[in-house]
Protein backbone atom coordinates (compact mmCIF):
# COMPACT_ATOMS: atom_id res chain seq x y z
CA UNK A 1 0.00 0.00 0.00
CA UNK A 2 1.17 3.53 -1.10
CA UNK A 3 2.60 5.30 2.03
CA UNK A 4 0.25 8.78 2.74
CA UNK A 5 0.24 11.95 4.86
CA UNK A 6 -3.03 12.80 6.26
CA UNK A 7 -2.91 16.47 6.35
CA UNK A 8 -5.56 18.57 8.02
CA UNK A 9 -5.31 22.23 7.41
CA UNK A 10 -8.11 25.06 6.93
CA UNK A 11 -7.31 28.48 5.14
CA UNK A 12 -6.89 30.78 8.03
CA UNK A 13 -4.08 28.71 9.46
CA UNK A 14 -1.02 30.88 8.63
CA UNK A 15 1.01 27.48 9.58
CA UNK A 16 -1.37 25.40 6.88
CA UNK A 17 -0.11 28.12 4.35
CA UNK A 18 3.04 27.09 4.67
CA UNK A 19 2.96 23.45 5.07
CA UNK A 20 0.45 23.50 1.99
CA UNK A 21 3.51 24.35 -0.16
CA UNK A 22 6.17 22.62 1.54
CA UNK A 23 4.66 18.94 2.36
CA UNK A 24 3.74 18.01 -1.01
CA UNK A 25 7.92 18.13 -1.99
CA UNK A 26 7.97 15.64 1.41
CA UNK A 27 5.93 13.22 0.68
CA UNK A 28 7.37 13.07 -3.05
CA UNK A 29 10.53 13.06 -1.82
CA UNK A 30 9.23 9.42 0.39
CA UNK A 31 7.13 8.08 -2.56
CA UNK A 32 3.64 9.57 -0.62
CA UNK A 33 0.80 11.12 -1.30
CA UNK A 34 -0.76 13.95 0.30
CA UNK A 35 -4.40 13.17 1.46
CA UNK A 36 -5.88 16.62 1.69
CA UNK A 37 -8.65 17.06 4.20
CA UNK A 38 -9.90 20.53 5.28
CA UNK A 39 -11.17 21.26 8.72
CA UNK A 40 -13.50 23.50 10.27
CA UNK A 41 -11.08 25.10 12.83
CA UNK A 42 -13.51 27.35 14.74
CA UNK A 43 -15.19 23.61 15.26
CA UNK A 44 -11.97 22.42 16.77
CA UNK A 45 -11.80 25.13 18.98
CA UNK A 46 -15.13 24.84 20.24
CA UNK A 47 -14.83 21.00 20.35
CA UNK A 48 -11.48 20.96 22.53
CA UNK A 49 -12.60 24.06 24.58
CA UNK A 50 -9.79 26.22 23.41
CA UNK A 51 -10.57 30.00 23.75
CA UNK A 52 -8.61 32.74 22.23
CA UNK A 53 -8.32 34.64 25.22
CA UNK A 54 -4.59 33.34 25.28
CA UNK A 55 -3.72 34.90 21.76
CA UNK A 56 -2.67 38.28 23.91
CA UNK A 57 -1.25 41.51 21.71
CA UNK A 58 2.57 40.93 22.68
CA UNK A 59 2.18 36.88 21.45
CA UNK A 60 0.07 38.17 18.41
CA UNK A 61 2.94 41.09 17.39
CA UNK A 62 5.52 38.11 17.72
CA UNK A 63 3.97 35.50 15.61
CA UNK A 64 3.02 38.10 12.59
CA UNK A 65 7.03 39.04 12.75
CA UNK A 66 8.02 35.00 13.23
CA UNK A 67 5.90 34.38 10.10
CA UNK A 68 7.55 36.73 8.19
CA UNK A 69 11.18 35.15 8.40
CA UNK A 70 9.84 31.93 7.54
CA UNK A 71 7.95 33.34 4.59
CA UNK A 72 11.81 34.98 4.15
CA UNK A 73 13.46 31.50 5.04
CA UNK A 74 10.99 29.05 2.60
CA UNK A 75 11.08 31.82 0.01
CA UNK A 76 6.97 31.39 0.23
CA UNK A 77 5.44 35.04 -0.56
CA UNK A 78 3.42 36.35 2.32
CA UNK A 79 0.91 39.13 2.98
CA UNK A 80 -0.26 39.52 6.13
CA UNK A 81 -4.35 39.33 5.10
CA UNK A 82 -6.74 42.32 5.92
CA UNK A 83 -9.26 40.11 6.56
CA UNK A 84 -8.10 37.53 9.65
CA UNK A 85 -9.67 35.67 10.97
CA UNK A 86 -12.07 34.71 8.20
CA UNK A 87 -14.62 32.69 7.72
CA UNK A 88 -13.74 29.36 5.65
CA UNK A 89 -16.66 27.27 5.46
CA UNK A 90 -17.47 27.71 1.30
CA UNK A 91 -13.90 27.57 0.70
CA UNK A 92 -13.49 24.32 2.40
CA UNK A 93 -16.04 22.73 1.28
CA UNK A 94 -14.54 23.87 -1.83
CA UNK A 95 -11.89 21.66 -1.82
CA UNK A 96 -14.11 18.42 -1.15
CA UNK A 97 -16.39 19.59 -4.27
CA UNK A 98 -13.63 19.43 -6.54
CA UNK A 99 -12.42 16.10 -5.35
CA UNK A 100 -15.74 14.71 -5.98
CA UNK A 101 -15.37 16.30 -9.65
CA UNK A 102 -11.87 15.12 -10.43
CA UNK A 103 -9.30 13.10 -7.67
CA UNK A 104 -6.70 15.04 -8.53
CA UNK A 105 -8.27 18.25 -8.20
CA UNK A 106 -8.12 18.86 -4.71
CA UNK A 107 -4.61 19.81 -4.44
CA UNK A 108 -4.49 22.29 -6.91
CA UNK A 109 -7.39 23.87 -5.55
CA UNK A 110 -5.91 23.94 -1.98
CA UNK A 111 -2.96 25.67 -3.05
CA UNK A 112 -4.72 28.25 -5.27
CA UNK A 113 -7.01 29.23 -2.43
CA UNK A 114 -4.02 29.75 -0.34
CA UNK A 115 -2.76 31.86 -2.45
CA UNK A 116 -5.78 34.01 -3.05
CA UNK A 117 -6.09 34.69 1.15
CA UNK A 118 -1.98 34.64 1.64
CA UNK A 119 -0.37 35.95 -1.05
CA UNK A 120 -2.59 38.23 -2.68
CA UNK A 121 -4.88 38.96 0.74
CA UNK A 122 -8.30 38.17 -1.63
CA UNK A 123 -11.84 37.65 0.58
CA UNK A 124 -12.05 33.59 0.16
CA UNK A 125 -15.37 34.00 1.73
CA UNK A 126 -16.96 35.31 -0.88
CA UNK A 127 -18.52 32.45 -3.00
CA UNK A 128 -17.71 34.23 -5.90
CA UNK A 129 -13.92 34.18 -5.57
CA UNK A 130 -14.42 30.23 -4.39
CA UNK A 131 -15.47 29.82 -8.32
CA UNK A 132 -13.43 31.87 -10.02
CA UNK A 133 -10.38 29.99 -8.22
CA UNK A 134 -12.57 26.63 -9.68
CA UNK A 135 -12.36 27.66 -12.96
CA UNK A 136 -8.99 28.83 -12.56
CA UNK A 137 -7.70 25.32 -11.89
CA UNK A 138 -9.90 23.74 -14.45
CA UNK A 139 -12.97 22.84 -12.71
CA UNK A 140 -16.52 23.52 -14.17
CA UNK A 141 -18.35 26.08 -12.36
CA UNK A 142 -21.73 24.27 -13.00
CA UNK A 143 -20.92 20.74 -11.26
CA UNK A 144 -18.38 22.65 -8.84
CA UNK A 145 -21.64 25.09 -7.40
CA UNK A 146 -23.79 22.42 -7.31
CA UNK A 147 -21.56 20.36 -5.00
CA UNK A 148 -20.48 23.16 -2.73
CA UNK A 149 -23.78 23.71 -1.61
CA UNK A 150 -24.89 20.01 -1.29
CA UNK A 151 -26.20 18.75 1.97
CA UNK A 152 -23.81 15.51 0.85
CA UNK A 153 -20.62 18.06 1.19
CA UNK A 154 -21.86 19.92 4.44
CA UNK A 155 -21.99 16.25 5.75
CA UNK A 156 -18.48 15.76 4.90
CA UNK A 157 -17.03 18.68 6.04
CA UNK A 158 -18.39 18.53 9.42
CA UNK A 159 -17.78 14.15 9.57
CA UNK A 160 -13.99 14.69 8.36
CA UNK A 161 -13.89 17.46 11.31
CA UNK A 162 -15.53 15.25 13.94
CA UNK A 163 -13.29 12.26 13.27
CA UNK A 164 -10.36 14.99 13.28
CA UNK A 165 -11.29 15.90 16.99
CA UNK A 166 -11.67 11.89 17.66
CA UNK A 167 -8.20 11.65 16.49
CA UNK A 168 -7.21 13.61 19.01
CA UNK A 169 -6.84 17.41 16.45
CA UNK A 170 -7.00 20.50 18.54
CA UNK A 171 -5.30 22.62 15.90
CA UNK A 172 -3.61 23.26 12.19
CA UNK A 173 -2.02 22.09 10.46
CA UNK A 174 -1.75 18.10 12.00
CA UNK A 175 -0.25 15.49 10.31
CA UNK A 176 -0.47 11.84 10.84
CA UNK A 177 1.49 9.24 9.28
CA UNK A 178 -0.28 6.24 10.89
CA UNK A 179 -1.43 7.02 13.93
CA UNK A 180 1.65 9.38 14.78
CA UNK A 181 0.58 12.64 14.69
CA UNK A 182 2.27 16.12 14.51
CA UNK A 183 1.14 19.34 14.93
CA UNK A 184 2.08 22.81 13.40
CA UNK A 185 5.13 23.49 10.21
CA UNK A 186 7.72 23.38 12.75
CA UNK A 187 7.02 18.97 12.98
CA UNK A 188 7.48 18.86 9.13
CA UNK A 189 11.14 17.45 9.71
CA UNK A 190 9.69 14.85 11.92
CA UNK A 191 6.83 14.12 9.84
CA UNK A 192 9.40 13.31 6.77
CA UNK A 193 11.29 11.09 9.40
CA UNK A 194 8.38 8.81 10.13
CA UNK A 195 7.46 8.71 6.55
CA UNK A 196 10.87 6.94 6.52
CA UNK A 197 10.55 4.59 8.81
CA UNK A 198 7.31 3.11 8.06
CA UNK B 1 31.89 43.74 21.89
CA UNK B 2 31.66 40.14 22.69
CA UNK B 3 28.14 38.36 20.94
CA UNK B 4 25.76 37.67 23.41
CA UNK B 5 22.35 35.80 23.57
CA UNK B 6 19.39 37.05 26.57
CA UNK B 7 18.22 33.43 27.33
CA UNK B 8 14.69 34.23 29.60
CA UNK B 9 13.72 30.58 31.29
CA UNK B 10 11.60 29.33 33.77
CA UNK B 11 12.41 26.21 35.67
CA UNK B 12 8.65 25.00 34.85
CA UNK B 13 8.87 25.30 31.05
CA UNK B 14 9.97 21.94 29.35
CA UNK B 15 10.86 23.85 26.57
CA UNK B 16 12.91 25.67 28.79
CA UNK B 17 14.93 22.25 30.07
CA UNK B 18 15.89 21.48 26.37
CA UNK B 19 17.16 25.13 25.54
CA UNK B 20 19.52 25.40 28.83
CA UNK B 21 21.49 22.65 27.07
CA UNK B 22 20.99 22.96 23.15
CA UNK B 23 21.71 26.68 23.92
CA UNK B 24 25.04 26.97 25.43
CA UNK B 25 26.76 24.82 22.42
CA UNK B 26 24.90 27.26 19.39
CA UNK B 27 26.46 30.02 21.36
CA UNK B 28 30.22 28.54 21.46
CA UNK B 29 30.15 27.94 18.08
CA UNK B 30 29.31 31.07 17.41
CA UNK B 31 31.32 32.74 19.94
CA UNK B 32 28.98 34.45 21.87
CA UNK B 33 27.73 34.25 25.49
CA UNK B 34 24.92 32.82 27.30
CA UNK B 35 23.02 35.74 29.39
CA UNK B 36 21.15 33.66 31.90
CA UNK B 37 18.00 35.49 32.38
CA UNK B 38 14.87 33.76 35.10
CA UNK B 39 11.72 34.89 34.70
CA UNK B 40 8.54 34.13 36.47
CA UNK B 41 6.66 33.16 33.99
CA UNK B 42 3.02 32.30 36.41
CA UNK B 43 3.70 36.53 36.42
CA UNK B 44 4.21 36.59 32.85
CA UNK B 45 1.33 35.20 32.00
CA UNK B 46 -0.90 37.26 34.81
CA UNK B 47 1.13 40.66 32.92
CA UNK B 48 -0.23 39.13 29.29
CA UNK B 49 -3.74 38.18 30.06
CA UNK B 50 -3.03 34.52 29.60
CA UNK B 51 -4.88 32.04 30.35
CA UNK B 52 -4.65 28.35 30.85
CA UNK B 53 -7.57 27.50 29.77
CA UNK B 54 -6.35 26.83 26.28
CA UNK B 55 -4.11 24.32 27.65
CA UNK B 56 -7.04 21.54 26.67
CA UNK B 57 -7.03 17.71 27.20
CA UNK B 58 -5.80 17.00 23.67
CA UNK B 59 -3.23 19.17 23.24
CA UNK B 60 -1.68 18.56 26.68
CA UNK B 61 -1.41 14.84 25.91
CA UNK B 62 0.19 15.81 22.27
CA UNK B 63 2.46 18.08 24.12
CA UNK B 64 3.78 15.17 26.55
CA UNK B 65 3.89 13.19 23.28
CA UNK B 66 5.92 16.00 21.44
CA UNK B 67 8.56 16.63 24.32
CA UNK B 68 9.22 12.53 24.49
CA UNK B 69 10.15 12.40 20.82
CA UNK B 70 12.10 15.54 21.39
CA UNK B 71 14.22 14.12 23.97
CA UNK B 72 14.99 10.75 22.04
CA UNK B 73 16.24 12.94 18.64
CA UNK B 74 17.93 15.15 20.68
CA UNK B 75 19.38 12.36 23.33
CA UNK B 76 18.66 14.67 26.55
CA UNK B 77 17.22 12.86 29.39
CA UNK B 78 13.92 13.46 29.95
CA UNK B 79 10.92 12.49 32.72
CA UNK B 80 7.47 13.84 32.86
CA UNK B 81 7.84 15.22 36.15
CA UNK B 82 4.67 14.05 38.70
CA UNK B 83 4.41 17.66 40.29
CA UNK B 84 3.59 20.14 36.92
CA UNK B 85 3.03 23.24 37.38
CA UNK B 86 5.45 23.69 40.41
CA UNK B 87 6.23 26.51 42.11
CA UNK B 88 9.81 28.08 41.23
CA UNK B 89 10.31 31.26 42.85
CA UNK B 90 13.15 30.38 44.94
CA UNK B 91 15.18 28.09 42.60
CA UNK B 92 14.93 31.41 40.18
CA UNK B 93 16.28 33.15 42.85
CA UNK B 94 18.46 30.83 43.34
CA UNK B 95 20.21 31.28 39.87
CA UNK B 96 20.37 34.90 41.09
CA UNK B 97 22.08 34.52 44.23
CA UNK B 98 24.40 32.10 42.45
CA UNK B 99 25.63 35.04 40.00
CA UNK B 100 26.05 37.04 43.07
CA UNK B 101 28.52 35.09 44.56
CA UNK B 102 30.05 33.58 41.94
CA UNK B 103 29.37 35.13 38.06
CA UNK B 104 30.12 31.97 36.01
CA UNK B 105 27.68 29.91 38.59
CA UNK B 106 24.71 31.03 37.03
CA UNK B 107 24.87 28.46 34.03
CA UNK B 108 25.86 25.42 35.89
CA UNK B 109 23.22 26.18 38.49
CA UNK B 110 20.56 26.26 36.31
CA UNK B 111 21.55 23.59 34.35
CA UNK B 112 21.41 21.60 37.99
CA UNK B 113 18.40 22.71 38.88
CA UNK B 114 16.75 21.23 35.27
CA UNK B 115 18.17 18.20 35.74
CA UNK B 116 16.75 18.18 38.78
CA UNK B 117 13.21 18.50 37.58
CA UNK B 118 12.84 17.39 34.23
CA UNK B 119 15.49 14.35 34.74
CA UNK B 120 15.05 12.87 38.22
CA UNK B 121 11.58 14.17 38.79
CA UNK B 122 13.04 16.03 42.19
CA UNK B 123 10.53 18.58 44.53
CA UNK B 124 12.50 21.79 43.06
CA UNK B 125 9.72 23.73 45.20
CA UNK B 126 11.80 22.84 48.61
CA UNK B 127 14.50 25.13 49.43
CA UNK B 128 16.48 22.45 51.17
CA UNK B 129 16.99 20.90 47.62
CA UNK B 130 17.95 24.02 46.22
CA UNK B 131 20.73 24.37 48.87
CA UNK B 132 21.98 21.07 47.84
CA UNK B 133 21.91 21.57 44.33
CA UNK B 134 23.62 24.71 44.65
CA UNK B 135 26.22 22.71 47.14
CA UNK B 136 26.53 20.76 44.71
CA UNK B 137 27.75 23.34 41.91
CA UNK B 138 30.08 24.21 44.45
CA UNK B 139 28.52 27.13 46.09
CA UNK B 140 29.30 27.72 49.44
CA UNK B 141 25.73 27.25 51.49
CA UNK B 142 26.03 29.90 53.76
CA UNK B 143 26.13 33.22 51.40
CA UNK B 144 23.96 31.59 48.76
CA UNK B 145 21.09 30.84 52.01
CA UNK B 146 21.66 34.90 52.78
CA UNK B 147 21.40 36.45 49.09
CA UNK B 148 18.10 34.19 48.15
CA UNK B 149 15.88 35.54 50.32
CA UNK B 150 17.36 39.01 50.47
CA UNK B 151 15.37 41.66 49.30
CA UNK B 152 17.47 42.86 46.80
CA UNK B 153 17.23 39.30 44.99
CA UNK B 154 13.72 39.37 45.35
CA UNK B 155 13.79 42.90 43.82
CA UNK B 156 16.26 41.93 41.19
CA UNK B 157 13.90 38.63 40.15
CA UNK B 158 11.03 40.65 39.64
CA UNK B 159 12.82 43.76 37.57
CA UNK B 160 14.35 40.85 35.54
CA UNK B 161 10.60 39.94 34.66
CA UNK B 162 9.28 42.99 34.80
CA UNK B 163 11.70 44.23 31.93
CA UNK B 164 10.88 40.53 29.76
CA UNK B 165 7.29 41.79 29.85
CA UNK B 166 8.03 45.30 28.72
CA UNK B 167 10.95 43.87 25.43
CA UNK B 168 7.00 41.63 24.81
CA UNK B 169 8.40 38.30 26.47
CA UNK B 170 4.90 36.53 26.20
CA UNK B 171 6.31 32.58 27.65
CA UNK B 172 9.41 30.88 27.74
CA UNK B 173 12.09 30.15 26.75
CA UNK B 174 12.60 33.26 24.64
CA UNK B 175 16.01 34.35 23.42
CA UNK B 176 16.85 37.30 22.44
CA UNK B 177 19.86 38.72 19.63
CA UNK B 178 20.21 42.37 19.90
CA UNK B 179 16.43 43.43 19.25
CA UNK B 180 15.13 40.51 17.69
CA UNK B 181 13.26 38.04 19.85
CA UNK B 182 12.98 34.23 19.07
CA UNK B 183 10.09 32.20 20.95
CA UNK B 184 10.78 28.56 21.78
CA UNK B 185 13.32 25.76 21.29
CA UNK B 186 12.37 25.66 18.00
CA UNK B 187 13.53 28.60 16.57
CA UNK B 188 16.96 27.70 17.91
CA UNK B 189 18.32 27.15 14.69
CA UNK B 190 16.94 30.96 13.77
CA UNK B 191 18.78 32.14 16.74
CA UNK B 192 22.39 30.80 15.09
CA UNK B 193 21.22 31.79 12.09
CA UNK B 194 20.97 35.68 13.58
CA UNK B 195 24.18 35.57 15.82
CA UNK B 196 26.13 34.83 12.28
CA UNK B 197 24.37 37.67 11.08
CA UNK B 198 25.63 39.86 14.05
Amino acid sequence: MKKSVDFYFDFSSTNSYFAAFLLPAICERSGATVNWLPIHLASIFRGTGFTVTEMNAPKSRYLWRDHQRYAEITGLPFKRPSRFPIKTSIALRGVLAARRIAESASAEFSQAVFRAYWERDEDISESRLIVDIAESVNLDSGPFLNAIDSDEIRSELAAITARAIERGVFGAPTFFVGNEMFWGKDRLDLVERELHKV
